[in-house]
């Protein structure tokens, strides 16, 4: 076990400032994991000894580069995981598929820019299969067990790096989120996962899911250190198509969920669906009730369309988005895939051009109506996760099991919105239960602030360590600056 | 011929409020269209003397509400045509396709919008068969013949619309353009045709072409008209999916093009495509000969990016839109279409989902690589139309004249850019040439000031008639205003 399980960001900076050195740090560490990697399937490659010794000259480097200030390398020292379908250089990308890995020539640009504020990459993280899951069980490097009870799901697609940070083993991951990868396995294992607005991290040098949807994802043990590194990431690239530049001003008409300023009012499903899973029920209308205590309005709502947007991402013709990514890998190896994951993808071969533009309208017309009705709602309130299945049973019946696990999750990048996974208490069973707020594109601060409220009030331990949550402290700015800007004529 | 022709909306303005009565002119106007009617292949179908008569005592009432105030109704007693592909309650909407007619419940949103400042719409205007061409030659309607040299194409898809308002037998008349069908037209009919930013005006009562991309057109004498029927005519739909909000402010930083104020820099093509008309051609080197002497500067540029996006347009899946919004129909009817248009619409089926998505990202791709070479360049200087081939040519190849008239059109609502398209002069043959400013999403109102700098510079004739152009003034207010507005945590 490291001396460094559950530090938080704030642990790290503090050690280093008191004299520590990455070298014993960052050496005792990967002993530890090197030894428990064995058995370990959250790991699928983690840097060797060598790697680790060029890994702190480079760090070295930095740190000289920078006149030896610490200050101007917020992240020095800092161990940290990506999933592996997020290229790094020195690792093969394999995307839990090992007939499809490669060596990537370049980091991805989300690790380039941890890499320059002093992070240092010890390995790459399994995953359902070419990111096509919320389980944690459709890879070939095995099912990653739930950090609090193995025979139970870890969530998925980003499980390896859920567990990881969930046991402290790293402060940080990477993750990747679609439709929930980000969220669903943050939610299992008690962590805070930050799904941004789509196009403020760059996905340039991830294997696409959905391109159009893509997110790289963050998990971390607090929302503090979320937002910290959301500052590090965050930035236009424009090399990478669907990099997007934070707007100057948010709307200052239309509907609430897309306008800027703080979150007030929150919407909450009306009738949550549980599909029987009552210890997650439970969990829910406990901290809906301490929600209550919130200074928030919390207002109960239907989700039709929410769910009807959700259900038609899994449905709809945005499965030939996996298909595109992967097409010509396919045609040659088929038969190396996951069958679940395959039989998923070669469902793309039932659209058509027209089906899309069909589903794309539609589409439209279901952010319409979210946005009508979200007319005077700041953020929406959801589970993470309705249930939290074993391993055994979604093995028995993989497609309809993980689909639930979507519920809440599905929907969010389809209606350009950021949300924010964070803890919420235990079900009685001792599985954690999570909570995700949500809010239009480009809110993501806000969320950060009103997590930072909800846990400072209602504080849970850190993943599944038993290190105590520390104060959260939101990192960015408030909102309420305002600045002159021209308009349209 | 009705003493009304060539009349621009401030010569309507006049009449009535020197006294003249809607009642005589419209009268007299349908009169004398009633007899000309027979032979017109620009009407479709035309108001009756009972239509007209209620169509006054609407107009009526509506004076009466305004409590007799004329200044109410900016559009009091103006006649206009709107192309057959648009709702107008009391007229079948045929799109060009007999066979496809229906009576629509209520008017198009725009026409709604026109209609209630007073304007009297007395018909609806032939176009190639759902909006699928470039020629003016693909309807049962019979081919429309240019106003210059009847042998000439007049232009379409809107090619109704233009060839009345260039003979100056309405003032305006709407259009369609998704890919050129507003300007196209215009351009071969010395005609100014306002291609609007997508979305500033609803699509709701459109027949679609490509919803995603289709946008309502104004053809109109001079710009002045243009940009007030706009102020008229935007206006944010809730119903409408693909309404769009103005927004409050444009970007302050990144590419010239999608940025607020005023336009200083216009990129011209380095090489344009002529496909032989060294007429063209010629008009084309006079009229950058003149903009030279304009207080802009003109920046030569390889177009690369913006033709290639062009033929993704016409070559690749998009054309599966136009089947989503007829398959229904042509599945019991396809004989009963105009057979280029339906052989065009039915290569839909060559085209899947993946391929659909693929396209979309190298659409991403192109227009992010256009963005970037547009980085110091505040609007596009180009000829609108490449050619003006003879009727008989088009029939004889339909599809490949056709798709070199959208040269320079293409590309431009893919792009999210605004367009204009003006009269530039003549060429030898006595055809009149056009140029189209484009620039990024709303600025249609700096396009507008611009032209009208073009034309006091450059003065031609109203559309085909033999009127003298009024000094342009531009509607909408300068552009240097400045708001205070939130801005994003």
């Amino acid at each position: 076990m490291p001396s460094t399980r559950g530090w938080t960001l704030q642990d790290w900076r503090a050690a280093y400032e008191q004299g520590q050195s990455p070298k014993t740090l960052l050496g005792d560490l990967l002993a530890s994991l090197d030894t428990a990697n064995k058995k370990d399937v959250a790991w699928i490659s983690l840097i060797d000894q060598a790697g680790l010794k060029k890994a702190l000259a480079e760090l070295e480097q930095r740190r000289e580069q920078a006149g030896g200030d610490l200050a101007a390398l917020p992240l020095y020292g800092v161990p940290f995981a990506v999933k592996d379908n997020i290229d790094a250089v020195g690792f093969e990308t394999t995307a839990a598929c090992p007939a499809y890995a490669y060596a990537p020539g370049q980091d991805a640009a989300t690790v380039a820019r941890l890499k320059a504020a002093g992070a240092v990459l010890i390995g790459k993280t399994n995953l359902d299969q070419f990111a096509t899951g919320l389980v944690g069980t459709r890879s070939p490097y095995g099912a990653v067990p739930n950090t609090f009870k193995p025979e139970v799901v870890s969530g998925g697609s980003s499980s390896g790096s859920a567990s990881l940070v969930a046991r402290g083993l790293v402060p940080f991951a990477l993750g990747t989120d679609t439709a929930g990868s980000g969220r669903v396995p943050a939610g299992l294992n008690n962590l805070v996962g930050l799904k941004p607005t789509k196009g403020l991290f760059s996905i340039e040098g991830v294997v696409p899911a959905c391109k159009s949807l893509d997110c790289v994802s963050i998990f971390a043990l607090t929302v503090g250190d979320a937002g910290a590194l959301q500052d590090i990431m965050a930035g236009y690239q424009s090399s990478d198509a669907f990099s997007r530049k934070t707007p100057t001003s948010l709307p200052t008409d239309g509907p609430a969920i897309r306008r800027g300023g703080p979150i007030k009012r929150l919407a909450i499903p009306e009738h949550p669906q549980w599909f029987g899973d009552q210890q997650s029920e439970a969990a829910w209308n406990t901290a809906v009730s301490n929600w209550r205590q919130q200074d928030v309005e919390l207002v109960p709502m239907d989700f039709a369309p929410m769910l009807e947007l959700a259900a038609l991402l899994y449905e709809g013709p945005w499965v030939a988005e996996r298909q595109a990514a992967v097409e010509a890998f396919m045609a040659d190896h088929a038969s190396d895939m996951n069958p679940v994951v395959k039989g998923i993808i070669e469902k793309a071969g039932n659209f058509s051009a027209t089906d899309t533009f069909k589903a794309q309208y539609r589409k439209e017309e279901l952010v319409r109506a979210i946005d009508e009705r979200l007319q005077a709602v700041d953020a929406l309130l959801v589970p993470t996760a309705p249930t939290a299945p074993t391993i055994a049973a979604v093995n028995a019946d993989p497609v309809t099991l993980n689909s639930q696990l979507g519920t809440y999750t599905n929907f969010v990048n389809l209606a350009d919105f950021c949300a924010l996974a964070v803890p919420a208490g235990f079900r009685d069973d001792g599985l954690p239960f999570g909570i995700t707020l949500i809010s239009g594109a480009w809110k993501d601060a806000e969320l950060q602030r009103l997590a930072c409220q909800w846990l400072n009030a209602h504080p849970t331990p850190l993943g599944a360590t038993d290190c105590k949550r520390p104060q959260e402290l939101p990192v960015s700015p408030a909102s309420a600056d305002t600045i002159t800007v021209a308009v349209v004529g």
